[in-house]
C-alpha cells in the first residue's frame, strides 16, 4: 500500500502518529428512526420529548461542571450556550408544535427543527455565528440519543492510544477527548476559529482539520501521521517516513524540554542587555499559571471576558474581584489592564451596538467607551481599587488622535476623585499608557510620547490598518505581514519617540511571540515583549543567543531594504549563522 | 405666526425660499382599493394586472430615454433597474398567484408583494441593498395608478415655483423634477447615498432630507426656507430671516459668478507658481464638459461605471471605446485613468466576489485585478489602444506594497508586448504612476518614488485606514478627517519622496478641493490637483490669493501641531488674514 499525502490546516501544533480511530456518532442511529405516529400515540411523544430535554439539561449541566474543574470557567461557556439553546423559545415549542401538528416522531421533530436552526446559523456571514451551527447540531445529536434510550458512542470510551478522525467534532465531544489516549485529531470541516480548533490547543493534542473529501479514504486502523504545524497528513506512511516523524516528534520533545529552562531565567542578551518577558492573558485563571511559565508579569490583560460572558454589564464589585485575584496572583509583578475593547465585531447583546459594514473601522473599544463615558469609568474606579493589591498599569486600546487620549485621561483623574471623595485607597502612581494600534498614533508617536507613560504595539491590527487587509479574510490574508518594511518603520517611530520622552515601549501582538523577529525588535530597541505564556520560553531562548550590537546594526540595516521578503530573507541568515 | 426652525441633512448645496408644495401621491388612491374579488372575477383582476404591468415597462422605458437625454446614462440606471424588479420571477407570477390563491384584489396583490420585497430589501445590513426598497415601491406605485386608470398627480404638471415637500420622492418622481419650478427640496425620509440626494445634486437643485416628523407641521401654501449646505430649514420665516436669506442667495450668486472667472485661468499664485488643476470624472459624459468648467486635464479617470453598468465584464472593444471617446474629448490634455477598483463594497454581480465581514480591508481593486490578471490585462491593452487618441497615463488603485506595483506593471509590459506583437500601434512613454491611499504605500513612498512614474494621493482612503474610520459610519465619521496631524505627515512623505525622485505627486481625493487646504498643500508642494469639475474655480481662486513661500512655511508650522482643531484655526487665521 502506498503512502498518501493529505494537505489540512495546521490548528494545534506538534506530530503524531498513530491507528484511526474513525468517529462516526450520527449514523449509527439514522436507521432506527420513526418517521410518523398514530395521533393516539401523540401524548407519549410529547413525554418522550420531554424527558429527553431534563435528561440532557442534566448531562449538559455536569458536563459544564467537568469542564469549569478541567478547562477553566471561560471554556464552559461553550457549553453553557447549549443549556441555553435547550432553553430556547424556538426549539422545544417548535418540535412540541410539529409532534401535535404534523404526527412526525419525536426524533424527526427534533431532526428538522435542529436541520433548520443550524441551517440559518450556517447562512449568516459573521463567522462566530456559523460556528454556532454546531452547538444546535451537537444539542440536536444529544436529544437523539437520550430518546434512543442509550447513550451512544463516547469518546470518553476510547482507553488506547488512537488518532481520532471525523467529519466535524461537537464541542461536548471535544470535551470529553482524554489527551492519555487521543494523540492527535483529523477532521474534514472546521477552520482556525472552530470550537475543535480552539478546545484541541487549549489541550495540547496536535490537530488537522479541513482536510475534506480526503477523510472518505481513511479507514478504522489506518496508519495516520499528522504535522499540526503545517497541516500535513500522511495516511499509510512508510517506514522512511515513519522514522523521519518519529525523528521530528523527538526533536519537538527535546526542544520543548530544553526551551522549558529558559522559562524561568531572565531573558539578557550575549551582551549583558535585559528584556522584560509578560504575558497577555484573557481570564482571571490565565493569571494562575503565568509566572511558572516564565512570565515576568502581565503585558496585556484583556478584559473583554468580563463583559463577553456575562448577560448584563459586570458591577463595579465584580470587575473589583476580577481584577484584585489578578493582581494578587502576580504576586507583585506588573499587570497592565487594557481597558475594555468591545464592538465592532466583537458583540454585546445587552449593548445594542449597530450593525457596521465595516467593523474593524467602527465603533468599538475607546470610541464606544468615550461615547458612554459611564462604562469606562467603572472599569477604571475598579481598576483604582483593584491597584492596593498588586502592581496594576492601565492602558487603552484604539486611539487614533490626542483628543481620545486626553478623554480617557480625563476619565482617569475623575474617577481617582470620586473615589478620593469617598475615602477609598487606591494606589500612587499608576502608569498609563496606550495601545499603538492604529497607523494615526503611530504616526504622531512623538506627540503622544509627551502625555503617556508608556507605549504597548498591538501589531495585530497595526498591520492590519498599516496594508488595509482583515486577517481574517482569506482572500487577502498573505498580504497582511507584519515584516511589512511599513510596519517596521512605525515600530521604530513609536519606540524612539518613546525614548527620546524617557517612556518605555511593548509590544503586545502576534510578532512578539515570534523568535524570528526577536533580533529586529530588540535591535529597534523594545522594552517588553508580551505574548501567549507559551512563547515565552522559546522567546527567552532566543534572546539568550543574540548580541544587542549587532541586532542594533541589523535593524538599520533591514529598514533599507523594501520587501517583506528580503526583510524575512535577511533575518533568517543572521539566524543561522555560527555564534 | 412665529417661525419654526427644522433640521435636517444637507445632501444638496444652495439655499432658497418659496412656498410649500405637499407631494402625497398615495393617499390619493388608497380609499379606493378593493380588497377581496370573486372567484369568478379573477381571469379580469388578472387582465387589469397584466395590463398595468404592459403600462408601466412602456411608461418606464419612455422615462429612461428622456432620463438618458437631460442626465446621462449612468442616471438612467436606477430607472433602467425598475425595468427589470417588473420582470423578476418573484414579483408578478406572486402576485397573480395571490389573486388566484387568496381572491384578493389586483391592487392588495401588488400592495402585499411590494411590500414583503421591499421589507425583505430594508432588513439587509448593506445601505445601496436598502436603497433599493425603493425602487420597489416606486414600481408598486406605478402599478397602483396604472391599475386605477388613471396617471396620478405627476411632479411634471407644477407650473409655478414651489419648494417640494414629500415623505420621500422614487426614483421616477425625482428624474420628472423640473428646475425651473422646483426650488428645493424637503422630505422626511432619506440619506446622503439615496436616489433623491444623487438626483437632486445631480440636478442643482438645493435639497434638505431626512427632516423626519417635523414634516408633519408643514401644510400646502407655507412658506419655507431651506439651506441644502447646513440642512436648516425655517417654516413661517420672520420678515428679518428672509430678508437675511435673500442676501445670502445674492452672495451665493454673486460668488458663483466671481468665482466662474477664473475657472477658465491659469491657477497661479501671487509669487508666480503655478499649479495644475484637473478633473476627477466617472463618466464618458462627464469629460465631454469638464474643459469647460475649467478643468486642464483629468487627474482621476474611475472606470468602474464600465463595469457596473454591465451584465457582464466589458469587451476590450467597449472599453477601448470609451477611452478614446474621454481622450478625444480632452483635446490632447492629460487623462490618467485609474484600472478597475471594484470589489468589497462595490459589487458586480457576474463577478461573484465573495461576501466579506470588511470589505474596506478586503478583496478588492488592484487584490482583485492581480488575482484574476486577465480582467487588468483586457483593461490595459483598451488602454494602450485608446493612448494615440490623445494623452492618457495609467494608475493603480490600492498599492500596498512593492511586489503588488512590480506585478502590475509587469501586466503592464505584457500587454505592450501582445500589441507590438499584433501589430497595433500606442503611444510612447505613457506615464505609469500609483494611488497613494493606503498608510503602507505612503510610508513606503521614497522606495515606490524609484520605480513608478506619479503618486496620486486619494485621501479618502488614506485617511480611512490612517485613522482606522469608515467614513460611511455614522457612529464614527467624526473621527474622520483630513486634518489630522498623522494625515498631513503621510502627505508631506509622499510628495517630498517623489520630489526627491524627480516624480509629480497629484491629489484626486475630497481634501484636493476644499480651499481651505489649499495653502497647506501648496506648502507641502503638492502639483497637480484633482476634484469634482464644480470645484474648480473655487479652487483656482483660491491658489490666485496665496503666496507660495509662505505657504511653505505655514505648512512647516503645522506639521508641528498636535490636534486636527488646532490645524484647522491655524489654517482659518491664515485664510483670514488681509492680503
Amino acid at each position: 500500500m502506498s503512502e498518501q499525502r493529505i494537505q489540512g490546516l495546521g490548528v494545534s501544533a506538534g506530530t503524531r502518529i498513530g491507528r484511526v480511530h474513525l468517529y462516526r456518532p450520527q449514523a449509527a442511529t439514522d436507521s432506527l428512526s420513526r418517521k410518523q405516529v398514530a395521533e393516539a400515540d401523540v401524548p407519549a411523544e410529547l413525554e418522550r420529548l420531554r424527558a429527553a430535554k431534563e435528561q440532557s439539561l442534566e448531562q449538559l449541566q455536569a458536563l459544564v461542571e467537568k469542564t469549569k474543574q478541567s478547562l477553566g470557567a471561560d471554556k464552559a461557556v461553550i457549553l453553557e450556550g447549549q443549556t441555553s439553546i435547550l432553553a430556547d423559545p424556538t426549539f422545544f415549542p417548535e418540535m412540541e408544535k410539529r409532534i401535535q401538528g404534523q404526527l412526525v416522531s419525536a426524533e424527526l421533530a427534533v431532526d428538522q427543527v435542529v436541520e433548520q436552526i443550524a441551517g440559518l446559523f450556517e447562512s449568516l456571514p459573521q463567522e462566530y455565528m456559523r460556528e454556532r451551527a454546531a452547538d444546535v447540531r451537537d444539542v440536536g445529536k444529544r436529544l437523539r440519543t437520550n430518546l434512543g434510550g442509550n447513550s451512544g458512542v463516547s469518546l470518553a470510551d476510547i482507553q488506547q492510544e488512537v488518532v481520532l478522525v471525523a467529519d466535524d467534532l461537537t464541542p461536548s465531544d471535544t470535551v470529553q477527548l482524554d489527551k492519555t489516549y487521543i494523540l492527535g485529531i483529523v477532521t474534514r470541516t472546521g477552520g482556525k476559529t472552530s470550537h475543535t480548533a480552539i478546545l484541541a490547543k487549549s489541550l495540547g493534542i496536535p490537530a488537522v482539520l479541513g482536510i475534506g473529501a480526503a477523510l472518505d479514504t481513511i479507514e478504522q486502523g489506518d496508519l495516520l501521521l499528522l504535522d499540526g504545524n503545517t497541516g500535513a497528513c500522511v495516511l499509510h506512511p512508510l517506514e522512511s517516513t515513519v522514522e523521519e516523524a518519529r525523528r521530528r516528534m523527538e526533536d519537538e520533545h527535546h526542544q520543548s524540554q530544553a526551551l522549558s529552562v529558559y522559562a524561568n531565567q531572565p531573558a539578557v542578551t550575549r551582551d549583558g542587555h535585559q528584556i522584560e518577558v509578560v504575558a497577555n492573558i484573557g481570564t482571571t485563571l490565565e493569571s494562575r499559571s503565568s509566572l511558572a511559565e516564565g512570565a515576568e508579569g502581565i503585558g496585556l490583560f484583556r478584559t473583554e471576558f468580563l463583559f463577553m460572558n456575562a448577560t448584563s454589564m459586570p458591577t463595579e464589585e465584580e470587575q473589583f474581584a476580577a481584577y484584585r485575584e489578578v493582581a494578587e496572583n502576580l504576586q507583585g509583578h506588573p499587570v497592565v489592564i487594557r481597558t475594555l475593547d468591545i464592538g465592532g465585531d466583537k458583540e454585546l447583546p445587552y449593548l445594542e451596538l449597530p450593525k457596521e459594514l465595516n467593523p474593524f473601522l467602527g465603533y468599538r473599544a475607546i470610541r464606544l467607551c468615550l461615547d458612554r463615558p459611564e462604562i469606562l469609568l467603572t472599569q477604571l474606579r475598579a481598576i483604582l481599587r483593584a491597584s492596593v493589591h498588586g502592581q496594576l498599569k492601565v492602558m487603552f486600546p484604539m486611539i487614533s488622535n490626542l483628543q481620545e487620549w486626553r478623554q480617557a485621561k480625563a476619565l482617569w483623574l475623575q474617577a481617582q476623585e470620586q473615589l478620593r471623595a469617598e475615602g477609598v485607597a487606591f494606589a500612587d502612581g499608576i502608569e498609563v499608557g496606550m495601545m499603538v494600534e492604529i497607523p494615526s498614533a503611530a504616526l504622531l508617536a512623538d506627540q503622544f510620547a509627551k502625555e503617556v507613560d508608556f507605549f504597548s504595539i498591538g501589531t495585530n491590527d497595526l498591520v492590519q490598518y498599516t496594508v488595509a487587509v482583515d486577517r481574517m479574510n482569506e482572500k487577502v490574508a498573505d498580504l497582511y505581514d507584519y515584516f511589512h518594511p511599513a510596519v517596521l518603520r512605525l515600530i521604530q517611530m513609536v519606540i524612539e519617540a518613546g525614548h527620546r520622552e524617557g517612556k518605555w515601549t511593548g509590544m503586545c501582538g502576534g510578532m512578539a511571540g515570534d523568535p524570528q523577529a526577536t533580533p529586529l525588535l530588540l535591535g529597534l530597541g523594545l522594552d517588553e515583549w508580551s505574548m501567549d505564556a507559551g512563547s515565552i520560553a522559546k522567546i527567552k531562548h532566543a534572546v539568550h543567543g543574540l548580541h544587542r550590537a549587532d541586532c542594533v546594526a541589523l535593524a538599520q540595516r533591514l529598514l533599507t531594504l523594501g520587501t517583506a521578503p528580503e526583510i524575512r530573507t535577511e533575518l533568517q541568515t543572521y539566524l543561522q549563522q555560527p555564534e
